[in-house]
């Protein structure tokens, strides 16, 4: 950490702030500037509050030198992660696609849409038991009945199951989920996150509708902090002024850029970073090209009866031409990009 | 809700969507247009996905007529919603302010703060016991010994006590706490939000760090849902894409539009939004001028010491000094400005 | 355009808004819910302005049926537009990339950089002469003097150019320019707008930093209302909550959505709108997936002694071995992919 | 400046880069922590490129410690600037207010409303007479002919007129304008901002709508240069995720903050920030309690006939009551309140 004073700072009030500095066992180094007076930390700088030092009467500004995530830093660990759900590898350089759709609404649905997507190529099953809705009065997911469904469709088809958790009181029917999803409002749900870090089971964390990408990589640090490090980043849309056209702005530049910060592997969902099922395919194709290390996809065997969200899912058909698509264009890139 | 279709849609698709709706119990109006046909939708139609409904081939667009909140609408509750916490009042033309430290950090700490907050004229205490930190590594507040703190310098001062949750099974911990707050970080936390719709105790409701209007609505409905219509609504500053030097923008006109669109009283979180004790003042005032109902505000007795958020705490001194401007301005627009 | 009037509005007032509908030349169609009145206006609405009619103490909400662009409209004109410079077409299912330096610094270097692009592959020679700079004492351009430079690197290779006007006075000076390109900055300055609407000569109209895409279409609508529809849209990023890690959010939805919504070709800018080279190529193969018509990329023969946007530059080298690759993801999705 | 070097880098590359900042003529300081290099750059670093610097292999990142606004800095100018129009002074702890309608429409319409805003208490008087207009289809206002009815209407009230300039080929028309107001999206037209430079005449800028308070104050910087040192500053809203209910959101924390970077007077626009009449005077009242040298207030004779603007736009009657709480809010806050 770096504390730069303001000009016209004087020698006793500089020698106070060192004196505090030090207080908290940090060492520093003094460099004058012709306009001003840098002060340099060194030594275990997670104590000082940066926007505190920044507040006193004498800093004209601070600037954390390290990031503050620590596990999900690949500048300490260089290696990717691999993810393994199954026979499935996720970060392996392949390119696996979880499919399915929005909400298990029944046992013939759920099978058909996974016996579906499994013939075009994907790997795993997401549908979702337990909903976020933003309205109260919008259908909530058919809850644990829908989780046994879930595994009923495994069975049938051999697809490890994606669903999402909302609630940690859930979590012991969560025992034979192969991957929990933390959806997008919990992404700083900080108790939920602290619950699932005591779990050994891989976690799909989506990035908040408007988290930094510092804060996704914070998120994903309370999950490994409890000693749980299979987490799986996924983008899915952020908020941004223009609506007119799309739910979010699909932010794709986020694969190449975690793919430098972290050793975590990175997925694209863009059915609700778009929310119409006609720029799925782009969208997907374009995730494929720059990198990333697989989807995950909205699929439906009748989306015009979708109990939520058929705006934006694929027929099993519009899924099986578009894997076709990213097999080639996987090809064409060769293994991940960056 | 109204459908309009694209030009050049033949009778036979606009009778099969006729149709559709009627297998849902609505009545339908046609209004054929130059350029375009409108179907009106007459009944309940909560049930129709409008999504779905524009992503068929044949619909250009469709429009909500009438919005998804109705426990919450004004429109349906004319009158003023006044929440009574103790002899204070909000939302009945008065202008309680609650203050008080980011965190709760020892007996001595907060009973000092809320008797200083009590002699500048605050009518309730703020303070953390659960603290949602960004990083697992910063201090997590004093959880339950801080709400044992909290109810002490309450006994000690009267003042009532607002402190947030952050999980629902720590809610039998909060059963003496006179509001619970709900944070920016859980408003969509939906779980949370039905667990305490089934309490009897006020709730204070902020606003999620990119949450629009219409959603924060929402969450005070899934609150009111469950029969707990004592909800204080809380704008606390928004995120943009300019943070060089605030760290939110505060949103005031929030003020006046809450105002027409509920009936649920509505205040202001000054400190949170800027991250800044120099701008708490300013904005402050103008929150009391443009109608407010309240603040809530942070005031530590050491500052440079807090354990958080110090950058952006106010002094007793200076707290005392801001709540006499704050009467004045107060008096100059007669009480509620809307 | 539709008005939805509020609930309880009596007979008197409907017949007075109606009778102002009649003012403008409007036929209207009543329909009447069990909830709210809808008006429905036929004819030419372009005289009512929505937002008046909006604030309305009797209207509820209005919604505009149709998009107010209409010669970049693919309703109107649904087969695409293609922009010929000399042997260059865009919009043509090809896929040409622009490339060059950010600023024309010399001769040996717009010439040297010029040879090198084309080597590699690209179709059009890019540079700028006047720079639009935050700062006032910021490098500005070599103005006139780049301009003859990018005519002698035209000359040497055969490149066409595109380079960028920000005054109309300079227009003269841009007769032997190939395409003139309007920057983020200037996408809403209609009078510069109105002025190139006036040249039968190609623009590279690029969306503002914070533009719509309805607004980027309503600026071209400007350009081509004065008789001038060789227009090349541009998405170059938009400015987010988040910048950390990149200078803005690369909107590549942008790209099948504007497919949809106009006629006219699109092509991606991933140089500014990620501000760093290891961003390029990554977001240069998405945009080649997700089926846009084309790049402009920034190459310089020495990015660390760039006059402006070194950061963002790739080196020829790298310029020719992204070239490939684009190659390779063009032949895998076999053309326009929408 | 301050470039934080990567862990790792030796000693040769580190002399390499500061014999490279030696060839720029600077001074370096080298600070060597545990877990990083950090070299201080003393001397004039305006033209190093701190984002190229960022790009090096070995920097980790880069931190500019100096403001880039000298000018506009308050640091370098304590005292406030006070811009004077005739007797209106703008910035000395008053209150003026500038107001009249969006668009000149005759001469009928502007005398009339001029007398009125007078009569309330307005001391200058604002008109369109060049519109900037999203649509080329809507009325771009009355062009010459609404200059010359503007200063017909001062010539009538002795109200000194504030109105807008989009071309610099337009100038000498506005030889008589009191004061010319560069609209939100031109404010970073720097073709138009270096030619305003050149005036000796009081210069009203307005935010971009998504301008940072740095880039406004670079904006502001170019004027500056050019010798022209009246500028008051203007919010106007800014772009944001939620326009369900304002057309921008009112950023009043801007007025503060851009009190402690500059010594320029700053006023604020709440018609434009808002887009609804209804929130124009709450606004207002926030102006003034949290500090602003003035307003800026859109004010027609008859909003539902206005040509622009008219939901946002007060009648006389509306403005004059506005007029007196202003007053009393001022009162109460004893002038400037920061």
């Amino acid at each position: 950490m770096i504390a730069v004073l303001k000009p016209g700072t004087d020698k006793e009030q500089i020698d106070n702030l060192i004196e505090w500095f030090h207080s908290y066992g940090l060492r520093t180094n003094l460099s004058e500037g012709e306009f001003s007076t840098v002060i340099g930390l060194i030594g275990d700088v997670s104590r000082v509050d940066a926007d505190l030092l920044e507040s006193l009467e004498i800093v004209e500004s601070v600037m954390r030198i390290s990031e503050p995530f620590k596990k999900a830093n690949r500048k300490f660990h260089p290696d990717a992660t691999v993810v393994e759900v199954g026979d499935v590898r996720i970060g392996d350089g392949s390119f696996p696609i979880i499919a399915g759709p929005c909400s298990v609404e029944s046992r013939e649905q759920i099978v058909s849409v996974a016996r579906s997507v499994k013939a075009a190529g994907a790997s795993m099953l997401r549908g979702g038991a337990f909903k976020p809705r933003t309205s109260p009065y919008d259908f909530q997911g058919m809850k644990a009945e829908g989780l046994e469904l879930l595994l009923e469709a495994k069975k049938e088809t051999g697809l490890p199951i994606v669903t999402e958790l909302m609630n940690a009181e859930h979590i012991p029917l969560f025992a034979d989920v192969d991957v929990i999803q933390i959806g997008a409002r919990n992404f700083q749900n900080f108790e939920l996150l602290k619950e699932i870090g005591e779990l050994r089971k891989p976690i799909l964390l989506k990035r908040g509708i408007s988290g930094t990408l510092k804060e996704l990589l914070m998120s994903a640090e309370y999950i490994m902090a409890g000693g749980n490090d299979q987490v799986i980043l996924c983008e899915r849309g952020i908020r941004s002024y223009d609506s007119d056209y799309t739910r979010n702005v699909l932010d794709l530049s986020a694969v190449p850029v975690l793919r430098r910060l972290t050793h975590l592997p990175i997925i694209i969902d863009p059915s609700h970073a778009t929310g119409h099922s006609y720029l799925v395919e782009p969208m997907s194709l374009a995730a494929a090209a720059c990198g990333a290390d697989g989807l995950i996809v909205e699929v439906h065997n009748d989306p015009q009866r979708a109990k939520c969200d058929g705006a934006q899912s694929l027929t099993p058909e519009q899924f099986a031409a578009m894997a076709d698509k990213l097999r080639r264009v996987r090809e064409a890139v060769g293994g991940p990009v960056v």
